[in-house]
């Protein structure tokens, strides 16, 4: 039992005053697990484009004062009453949405989207009483999707903590929590290329080359990446995309370019960025009688899907996805395994890497459209 | 071999001479079957609402004289040249779509829209050498989807044509070539339903029934008709339809009150009614995290099918379906096995029988909705 086990610690952690101003570091005082929950050692986090979304606040209601993060890797430094399946010392990551394992949806074979825990970026609390465990000199400090970890601890529902192998290096695969999982799973779990197939990706930030990778490990033939800056697609080759599609360059509708490339169509197509005309434009161009197209990226409220119905008729499928479809709990452990045996490469997507105290530089080189993945060391 | 193989036949058919004017029993002349090609002797036809809406032939260019029919079952009365995969006396049906073996689409496990003889209602000649096989005094009478089946003689690509069990009624499994075959495939190959979950149906004619007698197989606990017809209801229930909806009754949208019938969602649905909001609906209509639609009526050339992105986010599958993805040549024997083995209940979608001098009677009944099929019987 670790001798903080039951205490308030006090620790430093970036807090989010107002939205987007500098994250300040402040020591916080972080209070124990309650049941269900469990309080984390974070070792390392990195910075995702929903931090960013949400610090940046515009449209939103404003709830501050907050501390971001949701990637991140640590160990268990004690549990909440009645855990039993996590215990002190423990390698996990927090994930921003959760599995209960009760609810239908966590009974599904198919579904992630746990009723109790799904992910809610609203609520800057903690599910089981309403209540946050951050504070300073006695103001409450808000959550940020149950997982908080721009802090060196955090307080996380067991639900959405996955335990995995500890021999894998917390700096590596801590960028499982979000981002890259989403990606990967969008083509592994939903799309599932054949060997030998045609896949295109549409977007290539950190979710699209991680659909990429995807279908490089599902061995894919081609892997057509489709991007408004072509100033992506040499790092994208990295990712095993081995043609290039710059909508700007065609004056027709990208789908009727890929169907020219690809004598009626790919075989899969990713959407990553969250256009609605990318997400119309991936589905439509994959091939009929077979051609399944995933959505990934998330769209504006009032936008509208639209298509003609024949698209589908003529035997194309059209699926979303939430996380790539892994289960947090269930799934993430196996996409580790595939780390640690070489088979998934995880080192291309981090291309920075900052100590704590310079987390607001991981915000500027994404700002700047700079990195894939920024890791932050918790530890100086 | 048959005495009338290599030589002209001489016998009935049912001409369309005009969009909309009865058909008129003529005397025509059947040529021999060409390389590719089978004559078949047809024993038994039905009518199907396709073959009304090309004799209607509103907003379409009109192509008459013509014989119509598509969904049939009859014996091999001669082969073409180099024609080795059927032989005289076989059992068949003949179906409107057909599978070359040799394309894209029939080599994939997954399209059965072969891309030499996927359906084409325009053409009203053979595909090798672009002629008719039926003439009157001369005069050639087109063809019609490459099946013509309302004569005692038709010619048909070999491609076109499923061998199957002899032991078979033909009288019954006729109507395996078009409506029922569609419906039934919907359900189980494409929805593919599970043993005790919920499937809605939309439009309750042979096509939707048939689709729910696809749901009654795969063992759905629940099955839930829709359409604007109550009527149609009590029949509905012979097909395993265990309770309906009619959007009329309701004021707000039927998707609404489905999802409220069904704590969130039916497992599965499929539209077979073609109009667009029908659409719609049966895609909102089905449970997040694992729900599919499938679309199998034909909408207007004009239709737009529209909804919010983040339906498709929350991990609902959108597909649609040709001929229930049923491989003509490939799948049809096992669907007769289905019906031999007592499966599959096929009496029940016979409402009438007319003999071939009264087939005029067939489009009364379908065109004043009192029939699912009407059996047209060759043989006085
Ligand atoms: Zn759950
Ligand atoms: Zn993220
Ligand atoms: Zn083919
Ligand atoms: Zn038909």
């Amino acid at each position: 039992m670790s001798p903080t086990a039951g205490q308030v610690i006090k620790c430093r952690a970036a807090v989010a005053w107002e939205a987007g101003k500098p994250l300040v570091i402040e020591e916080v005082e972080v209070a124990p697990p309650q049941a269900n929950e469990v309080r984390l050692k974070i070792l390392f986090t990195a910075l995702c484009r929903t931090d960013v979304h949400f610090w940046e606040a515009k449209g939103q209601t404003p709830l501050f004062p907050r501390i971001f993060g949701h990637e991140a890797g640590g160990i268990v430094e004690s549990v909440g009453e009645g855990v039993t399946e996590l215990q002190p010392g423990d390698h996990v990551l927090p994930v921003f949405t959760g599995e209960c394992g009760e609810c239908l949806h966590c009974k599904s074979e198919e579904s992630n989207m746990c009723d109790l825990l799904r992910i809610n970026t609203d609520r800057g609390t903690m599910i089981i009483d309403g209540k946050t465990r951050f504070s300073k000199n006695g103001q409450p400090i808000y959550h940020f999707v149950g997982t908080s970890t721009f802090s060196e601890y955090t307080v996380v529902h067991t639900g959405c903590v996955a335990k995995i192998n500890p021999a894998a290096p917390l700096d590596k695969v801590c960028i499982l929590s979000c981002g890259i999982c989403t990606g990967l799973g969008a083509t592994l779990n939903v799309a599932k290329p054949k060997k030998g197939s045609s896949v295109a990706i549409f977007g290539l930030g950190a979710v699209g080359l991680a659909a990429a990778e995807g279908a490089r490990l599902a061995g894919a033939a081609r892997i057509i990446g489709v991007d408004l800056h072509s100033s992506r697609f040499e790092e994208a080759k990295k990712f095993g995309v081995s043609e290039f599609v710059n909508p700007k360059d065609h004056e027709k509708p990208v789908q009727e370019v890929i169907a020219e490339m690809t004598d009626g169509g790919v075989d899969r197509s990713v959407e990553c960025t969250g256009s609605i005309q990318a997400m119309i434009s991936a589905f439509e161009c994959v091939h009929d009688g077979w051609g399944v197209a995933v959505l990934v990226g998330v769209p504006n409220k009032d936008d509208a899907f639209k298509t003609h119905p024949m698209n589908f008729l003529n035997e194309r499928t059209l699926k979303g996805t939430f996380y790539g479809n892994y289960k947090p709990r269930t799934d993430l452990p196996s996409v580790v395994e595939k780390y640690l045996n070489k088979e998934l490469e995880l080192e291309k997507f981090i291309t920075h890497s900052v100590s704590f105290s310079e987390i607001n530089k991981a915000f500027d080189y994404m700002l700047k459209g700079q990195s894939i993945r920024c890791i932050i060391r918790m530890e100086e």
